[in-house]
């Protein structure tokens, strides 16, 4: 019979998750206490800031459980964590995971998600520090809380780009909208787990080395990740900032997938790239003179695309998009709300 | 009409939780970015460390709503959370608050928990820097991580028992326990919330002064909180130091309240004191040649009563209750398991 937590308990999976972490032998540098007693701690590198997000994936309202396996669950819910390192220009270093857990949950696929999230922080010789398990009566939840470090001085925020800047983002945005509505649109025989647009959905690349890279560079004047869709987090440059932006439609990275999607979809590709979508990208501005060097340290340790998309104005707060007519239209930024949808 | 989230939405709640947090004006020291960005980031002080802890509140499973007022449990998820920063010796800085909320959530309830997370922190200027807002369905839960400080060496842990140490508490335990059964059994016209017992459940006091003073120090060899009950904690320290203790029945700090609520609940006032219970008062262990020097650094900061209850021997995994008559009896420690319960 497959082991669930009601039948190992929650000590007994502690014990599990802590032997499944020792296996997989990642020692990160500082840790002076990891998971057993009443706190993790560790012991700070003179000459940096510490930085500290939290995500939150719930099942049934970020994930739906038959779309995708454990592993890519645990992957998924670091990934989104591991990125806001990233807009910041940081280095992930310790996640504390707090799990929600029904009693009927299987022991394994707890495990297998435990894999996934050292999948993730691997590459960044990043580990598992502490946590907390609880039992939920429905729906799981995986909240993650990822502390990284970034060089003092080279924190990169959303609340400084200039009017004049140019907007670059990387790679193609839209790519996670569309592969959720492929998802779930889908008929159940159809098997899209492996269609670009439903991978981007599902497990995301995180864009944290070229955050980190733009950050030591020090030639861009503002960064954030695009979890809210592109219009979403333009949005909020703009607000944090107090400036405006143009963006120019016939420059927006938009893949022959998204084309070829929106036509399967009966939908335009350019709303696909503008709303929401968890694409986990990057929006970087710039002064036009530093646009090279921003591009040439992003490829320094990566070959992702990247694409000037617009300006940055002293219009507070107002986004134009230019058609390939010349003409504006307002774009107003609305961003993933929770519970006014 | 009371406004709920679904009415202002996740950016319109979270708009006001940082207008809120800035009335009540706690500057903490070290702040670099506080709630706005992709991540909170503060420098850290040289030649400390940093502490690391989460625990999470679900309703209807560490909380009845009808039994706690929207400020109490703000301040109970807090004090959860300091107390084991101090059970480490450490100092509360920074908090990070992950809420899952239902849409039909008042916001004014949101807002007087908030007033119950800095009720908490203000006297040790700490402060909330980042969070998470997701929708629930079900159950709402209030997820914790609480980063401190300590100094480099001071760090008290729970494997560090030596046998010969004298084991000692403060306060009285069992008093939380008795609160909760008190609770459960009371009729509705029964109005409990000013017993002392149900208040020991429901905001009880933690004792991070009393930590930080016995860690600073230098005199205890092991500290830990008594989240798990006197018994589950105390086997936390054996289970981890490698060592046993005698208990002396006579010596356990049993008070009046607790004596009278044991009648009244047929219980043996004994059992309450050794069972499960969110007491959060500290066991310490210390060489006998350093318990005055403890008590007195305790007294230094708090006018907690300090008992010594026993031994530390090297019998491992072993704990007995010697009984008033001289007779001994093996005690197995349980623990809260939330699963196999």
């Amino acid at each position: 019979m497959s082991e669930t937590l009601a039948s190992i308990g929650e000590f007994g999976l502690i014990h599990r998750i802590h032997k499944l972490l020792q296996k997989e032998k990642v020692h990160s540098p500082g840790v002076t206490v990891g998971i057993g007693d009443d706190t993790a701690s560790f012991q700070p590198r003179a000459g940096y800031e510490v930085l500290v997000t939290c995500d939150c994936l719930v099942e049934g309202r970020h994930y739906l459980p038959e779309h995708i396996t454990p592993l890519d669950l645990g992957r998924r819910a670091m990934i989104v964590n591991i990125s806001d390192i990233g807009a910041m220009g940081g280095q992930p270093l310790y996640a504390i995971i707090s799990l929600g857990l029904r009693a009927d949950t299987l022991v394994t696929d707890v495990e297998t998600m435990y894999r996934g999230f050292t999948f993730e922080l691997k590459p960044f010789n990043a580990s598992i520090i502490g946590g907390n398990i609880t039992k939920m009566e429905d729906a799981i939840f995986i909240n993650i809380t990822l502390i990284g470090e970034v060089e003092q001085g080279k924190l990169m925020l959303r609340s400084t780009a200039n009017p004049g800047d140019v907007i670059l983002v990387t790679e193609y945005l839209g790519q996670a909208a569309a592969g959720l509505e492929l998802l779930s649109r889908a008929q159940a025989t159809e098997d899209l787990h492996k269609h670009p647009l439903v991978r981007s959905y599902i497990t995301p690349s995180h864009r944290a080395r070229e955050g980190q890279a733009i950050a030591r560079s020090g030639y861009a004047t503002a960064l954030i990740d695009t979890s809210d869709g592109f219009l979403g987090d333009l949005g909020h440059i703009c607000q944090e900032s107090n400036v405006g932006a143009v963006v120019i439609q016939e420059k927006l990275p938009i893949s022959e997938d998204l084309r070829q999607a929106a036509i399967e979809l009966s939908q335009d590709p350019l709303e696909l790239f503008l709303k929401d979508s968890d694409d986990y990208e990057l929006i970087i501005t710039c002064s036009p003179d530093n646009e090279a060097k921003v591009r040439s340290a992003i490829a320094s340790v990566s070959d992702v695309s990247v694409s000037e998309v617009g300006r940055i104005t002293d219009a507070t707060g107002d986004i134009q998009l230019m058609l390939p007519d010349g003409s504006h239209r307002r774009l107003i930024p609305s961003g993933w709300d929770h519970f006014a949808t």
